[in-house]
């Protein structure tokens, strides 16, 4: 970039440099002197892929910068410390710029985390955003995919299922709100769209459809999936094995399966379904695409049985959303039950990415 | 992506994953147990932007290496493990990725790179590859932009300037060989396209074009960048300040300049042309687009000067293409001076990225 726009962007993020490894933005390198344990991943965000072209600036480096954190957490995990690669569209307003670096400082602040360093290039393509991030693990050992054993506990923790899969359907049009509307009683959905207002994002307004809290919540989760960092402590204090849910559950549930070599046999009626979820359920929508599609960015992981109990009395605190939701068992591929102990069909399949043609 | 795919992708980078903190590939993170220092750096391509659409995929894979592979180098590190994202567009076929991961693989087979993780993900835009790259510090401080120091040597270590300038000026079609042949001795030119001849890459062929042995080799120069990683220990031992080479010459000394709060007076007669590159200025050429543009992956240094005479030993060793080209002194900026001692215009301006409208 030109060393006009390249000052820009430092001076934009400098102030999220906090450690000293960063060399205040100004070298090409970060230098971490003596990091310790660290566990680090990456994950890259793509305009008409991960989100749309319509998303507010604001929101797709919320996302950008969440995708990332759920991993970390979902691992025992503190995040620390971050690389972003921003490339930005040559047809997109460079003013836009200064948003999303506002969007980004907050995000990093809340989470603690420091600006390491990073790429800025222009594209002809599609706005994308590709974020290294750094964590510190909290417990000994972290958590693998592959670490489940036959025997164990299958549990869910921070994330209402259902919600981002029901906000995605809104936010693209595939859904019309007097869908979700269904079933609701008129007095008390009133009563609690007042309550959600005023936490609702200012940014979660679309262009010509009547605004409703309830479906801005939906949105807001599929938008920016709301991650709570304390679950950190619980996965690396309890987990054997661990995942977040990024892909839909059964598919990431699938994934850990097969890592572990072992089969996940889920109780449908445990599955902690957000209340709107659960009402479009009741009012006639298919239960399974809820599990199966969904970026829902809540933590999957398996625990030893005499864990049940310590884990049950943290399941009292309904911030942490945990439930407990199957067994591991000998065998392979993941099984959902119904009420009569009967396998629900899953052949509709997740949310699949296709690479080239 | 669907499993399928990220197995066959996986199955591709598996064996590059050296080390154990890569757990296989298999899952969510990386885990560095006791990394101790660590240099990283992350730079992206993207195709239209930083590489041609007609250039072979390998040497786009060997660019998207090699361009952070330059960064490690220029601080005196030796590269380690690394961490790549594939955004591969719907349009391209899929087939290619395997000769990607090809490219890939013997990339970071001579570098010692092992591979730790990354993300793969579609696009409706451009081939678009980001890397994070770690590496080891060999000396006990890692030279910054910021810490050349009023009267040090300027030198430049790695690189000829100017061929990776003029390859992309016959890549693109800018310039024919016709104006890169002028003043060549036939039987001395045809003795050096025999002997370049075996050492060219078998992706250097331009549909339609004369092929040419030394417009291969600096094609070649603009696709993927000859690095020599044994640099790292020369700018280990004797660097002040350092960074590599990526917008011309004078643009990054520039930045090195000011980062160091010092000026750069550079002797236009010292810098080291390639061979095709002097002929060419001395056949009409104006040499100062050899200076201002160009992405040489050259590494640029300042040292003390008593370290002169030492340097001056390792000079001797053609292989590093080692060269004393400047002194820093009280200012800002940099001045490139002629025979005659007089400043040279540098109006011209380097290669400058542009973000957004």
């Amino acid at each position: 970039m030109s060393a006009d726009e390249f000052d820009v962007i430092r001076d934009l993020f400098a102030p999220l440099a906090t450690l000293t490894a960063a060399r205040d933005l100004k070298d090409d390198v970060a230098v971490l002197e003596d990091s310790g344990a660290l566990v680090v991943t990456t994950d890259a965000v793509v305009e008409g892929v991960h989100f749309l072209s319509l998303d507010p600036i604001a929101a797709v480096a919320m996302k950008a910068v969440r995708v990332n954190v759920s991993d970390i957490i979902a691992k025992g995990a503190r995040p620390r410390a971050a690389l972003l690669t921003l490339i930005w569209p040559e047809t997109r307003d460079a003013a836009d710029i200064a948003l999303f670096a506002d969007a980004v400082r907050g995000e990093f602040e809340y989470f603690g985390i420091s600006m390491l360093g990073g790429d800025t290039t222009s594209t002809p393509g599609p706005l994308t955003i590709s974020i290294t991030l750094f964590g510190e693990p909290l417990g000994a050992r972290t958590p693998a995919r592959a670490d489940a054993q036959v025997g164990d506990d299958v549990w869910l923790a921070g994330g209402e299922i259902g919600s981002a899969w029901l906000g995605l359907q809104l936010r693209s049009g595939a859904m019309k709100l007097d869908e979700l509307r269904r079933g609701r009683d008129e007095a008390a959905s009133r009563a609690e769209s007042e309550a959600i207002a005023p936490q609702m994002p200012d940014y979660l307004s679309l262009p010509g459809e009547p605004f409703d809290a309830e479906a801005g919540w939906l949105m807001s989760a599929y938008l920016a999936p709301l991650l709570r960092t304390d679950l950190a402590e619980i996965i690396a204090q309890f987990a054997r094995a661990s995942m977040d849910v990024s892909d839909g559950l059964v598919a990431d549930a699938t994934k850990l399966a097969a890592a572990s070599d072992v089969a996940l046999r889920i109780e449908a009626n445990a599955i902690p379904f957000a209340a709107p979820a659960a009402r479009w359920v009741q009012t006639g929508g298919d239960f399974r695409k809820l599990i199966t599609g969904g970026d829902d960015y809540a933590v999957l992981f398996t625990a030893a049985p005499d864990q049940r109990a310590a884990l049950g009395q943290i399941e009292q605190d309904r911030r942490f959303g945990l439930a407990r939701i199957g067994v591991v068992e000998v065998g392979e591929g993941v099984s959902v039950i119904d009420r009569a102990g009967v396998p629900v069909p899953l052949d509709i399949g997740g949310y699949a990415h296709r690479l080239g043609r």
